[in-house]
């Protein structure tokens, strides 16, 4: 269960995590009342600054030891349900078949292949797959999957997820399938302050270091302070790309030039 | 839980059914000693006759009421264990994924399209996939599916099986993914006698029917008892191709026609 985004008043009972749950029956599931969340509001903060792992390996395969976020991306959650008829496996031939499955293997290559064509920031990732009835000797009746798709602006995304249930619609119909789309989850994209980058860049510089300017594709804290004053981020590498696993690391000197960069630009941005 | 096939004494420890259990604890497990097997064989059958439902659509679809079995094809299920790298889902670009689940879609479209291309009776069914860690925003690090593949004949179904291997490697081998692929299950193809097949055709022609040969994609008792004496199957159609589900079902008139013809084929044996 996780929640990334600016809550506002009101809104906890309609957004919901990547399981479907609600903020406001989670925070009442763990003894909070919903109707306080206004009250957690701050209004003491000028500028918030985050120091981040990349959590990816663009710095790392680049050989670039910082980068200066330029947005937090904005993610859409899609769920896919592809709908065929359960046939025996050894007496419907290949082509009187309506195979819920064949049919979701080549919408999860289109999802790949659409973010693949778009280029870097977008990305689409096909994460979970549930079929019916998963046995051996049957042909699947109905299969599950969701979409994360990301990408650094909305029309990005738009665009993105627009091809993503085009080509899944037009594939379904060719193949004689249901299919069903509904949103999960959806958060807009952040941009990082102006001001604050150039000062995150000014700082990097003063460390004798050319900072690459890169989107993030994970949720973070600055988006959700974003809604409360200026907000901006630094990545340092993460070695391999690795995170939330237990190889997840960085290299003690960029751990060092990321606090020696945050540092400088906390001096930059107070006096 | 089912086992078809004819089982020699001492296959009981070696030959499983579809969810890898051996016969000899299935039988243990329902209070059977397998030691006994042996002794069930029976010498006094000279022709086993078997009048089934199609299980498929091939006759609806061709508008014939009757076949006459050929064969019944043999089986193989395979279990494909394809490993990538789980990543985030929102910070690894297109280009730095190594997909457990896009190569395994790629695999799976690759099966269809291997049986669909040799044509009738050739089969290929991905039944069963099962995604790790089934996360909506982490990249699928590792995949297994099934593989249901069955052909008239041993050589058809070598090459269905031998072409699925190497393609399925070599998707793999492009994409920098690790593959497994083991055999779960493998029953050879068992041809219906010959003099039986044409006194089946006799009696249904008596019956005023121009019977369809074919071979038969499910297993069938005719194949057990295969071992012990001369077998013949007869198939009527089945509605919509439907079987093993609450809809199955078979026209009146094709059921007594089939009982028909099973009887003047007995009394065209017996006399």
């Amino acid at each position: 269960m996780s929640f990334v985004g600016a809550i506002k008043a009101g809104e906890a009972d309609s957004v919901v995590d990547s399981e479907g749950v609600t903020i406001a029956r989670a925070m009442r599931e763990r003894g909070l009342d919903p109707a306080t969340i206004p009250s957690a509001a701050r209004d003491d903060l000028g500028v918030f600054v985050e120091l981040h792992i990349e959590q990816g390996s663009i710095l790392e395969t680049e050989g670039v030891p910082l980068a200066v976020v330029t947005t937090i991306a904005g993610a859409v959650h899609l769920e896919v349900v592809v709908t065929g008829r359960p046939d025996h496996a050894g007496t419907t031939p290949m082509d009187l078949r309506r195979d819920a499955l064949a049919g979701a293997a080549a919408m999860i290559q289109a999802v790949q292949s659409i973010a693949a064509a778009l280029g870097r920031p977008a990305v689409a990732t096909v994460g979970r797959v549930h079929v019916e009835p998963d046995q051996i000797n049957v042909i699947p009746g109905r299969v599950t999957f969701t979409v994360d798709l990301r990408h650094a602006d909305m029309a990005g995304r738009r665009a993105l997820e627009e091809r993503i249930r085009s080509l899944c619609a037009t594939i379904a119909s060719e193949r004689g399938l249901g299919i069903d789309i509904r949103t999960l989850h959806e958060r807009p994209p952040v941009p990082m302050d102006g001001a604050v980058r150039q000062v995150l860049e000014r700082a990097a510089t003063d460390a004798g270091v050319s900072p690459k300017a890169l989107v993030s594709g994970a949720g973070h804290d600055a988006q959700v302070l974003a809604a409360r004053c200026q907000v901006g981020m630094l990545f340092v590498p993460s070695i391999g790309g690795r995170s939330h696993c237990p190889e997840e690391s960085t290299k003690p000197e960029h751990l060092a030039l990321g606090t020696q960069v945050l540092a400088r630009a906390l001096e930059l941005l107070a006096y």
